[in-house]
């Protein structure tokens, strides 16, 4: 009975790639580092978990995926991947169905698979990172596009983003950006309890400190949550009245600062959006975690095996 | 030999209901006032052309239309129309298949069905008129969403929208966006060639008139609207990155103004979107004119026809 696939997740530093079952469950995990010959660690990989039970490979990469091509053709975060066609080259190795997406891609059809997207038909899944990753399903399936949800305009004339575009939502509401925007109030003498983080380091911050220092009653922390919250609900509204959805789903990092981020999203994205299209939407936490980025993967292969 | 639909416009102060052809040209046509009895004005105009050819009914409303129910939910411009389930009352009387979607959703498969949409698989629709429209085609079918491309947030702390939110693209590049705003200008006494306009009256000035008396080298009437086309282009590198498409194709009436307006905007979506996709989109103006709203309201059935 063929009912296993490999899943890819290529991050930042690190490949994972492991052996799911139809379950949505890991069996076996190998984690590599994203060292010069990429595709020599990831066929390394393969070899020790594949079976003959296994019904194909999914992968999931941070960057855009040419929906045409299956090739890499932007991959800010991990430029040695860009051109390569893995998908060819596995497919050519192993005889097996292998498809590729971007990674937020792939963690939405994760979530419709075997997490918190299963009871809805159509819905938006952002990830919150060091960047902000979307994907959207619509009708069971997922959207045969960039979905680039972190690069929409919400400041026409706001902070540069690491892409072209200015004001992007990722330049407010990710990891990357509460960061930043702690460390200039910070350099500019502002009074808080985060100056004495890290040992003093305040170049060593993360999300996470942010959160917990807010938790403490930190006002320049809460503030700076509660800012990111209201420019994350902006975006949500604007996806809200594009893709009339019933769920956006939330997943990532920054998920763990839900009570001050989230919830301060969902109110000014009740503010905004179409009242008519928003009174339908519950946004609720991603329901994979810690695997996400490996089950999003292999479900592409096992999910579409499912419903087509 | 059943090749013909009746399309439904049902516009601001006018329904227009229209009899089409399986190439998309309307043979007959009927044009009644939105008075009391929308309904009865209705059914008396489809009592005129129906024949027994007749495949089935397609109706464009400006709203937004419940993709489960078919109910229009909204109507900010036609209140009278809401909670309204006109397919419901149609198909009942008619006994043929009846199919209602947004203006700018049927728009939208009217140029896939017999305008500029043809040759593409995947385009975002903008209908730039008093307000902005949006329907997206992707993998050749209508996505069943709001596509209320209108309202997604360009300018965070921006103007007021008629709808609940502020700064959407809708209150910056839309036709009453840029008439109100040179007449706040003129308002404030800025020197203008349109003080002279419309028999001096600036509260008559339409869009067409800035888009004149741009011609002519007035300075407040270029400036507005390349100023409205730099947001139009901010929405668009949005949608870019969103939907990753092959073509932007642009209708209403501001498509007049391209040479200003839509030239300024496709220089600002190249400054901004994701390059690697922004190379692959043509940005375009609509195939369909004059009866864009009938034949795009009729193409809801005769598409369909063809392609399910």
């Amino acid at each position: 009975m063929i009912n296993l696939a490999i899943g890819i997740d290529i991050g930042g530093t690190n490949i994972r790639v492991a052996q799911v079952d139809s379950d949505g469950r890991v069996l076996k995990k190998i984690k590599r580092e994203t060292s010069e010959d990429i595709v020599k660690n990831l066929t390394d990989a393969i070899d020790e978990l594949i079976t003959e039970n296994t019904a194909g490979i999914g992968i999931g990469v941070a960057g855009v995926v040419d929906s045409k091509t299956g090739v890499v053709s932007r991959s800010p975060n991990l430029p040695q991947v860009e051109g390569i066609d893995f998908a060819g080259i596995l497919k050519e190795k192993y005889g097996i169905p292998v498809r590729i997406e971007n990674d937020a891609n792939a963690a939405a059809v994760g979530e419709k698979f075997a997490g918190a997207g299963r009871r809805f038909d159509d819905f938006v899944m952002l990830t919150l990172g060091t960047g902000i990753g979307g994907g959207v399903v619509i009708d069971g399936s997922l959207l045969p596009v960039a979905a680039e949800l972190g690069h929409i305009t919400v400041e026409a004339k706001g902070r540069k983003c690491l892409c072209p575009n200015s004001g992007c939502l990722e330049s407010y509401a990710s990891g990357r950006a509460i960061v930043s925007e702690v460390i200039e109030e910070l350099e500019r003498g502002a009074e808080s309890l985060l100056k004495g983080c890290c040992d003093g380091n305040i170049y060593k911050i993360t999300p996470e400190d942010v959160y917990n220092y807010a938790l403490e009653g930190d006002t320049l922390a809460r503030e700076t949550l509660k800012n990111a919250g209201k420019y994350l609900g902006i975006g949500i509204a604007s996806l809200v009245n594009i893709f009339s959805p019933q769920a956006v789903i939330i997943g990532g990092g920054l998920v763990g600062a839900w009570n001050i981020l989230v919830n301060e999203a969902i109110k000014e994205a009740n503010k905004r959006a179409f009242p008519e299209l928003m009174k339908n939407v519950e946004v609720l936490p991603a329901g994979l975690t810690d695997n996400a980025g490996v089950v999003g993967a292999a479900s592409l292969v096992l999910y579409s095996d499912i419903t087509r």
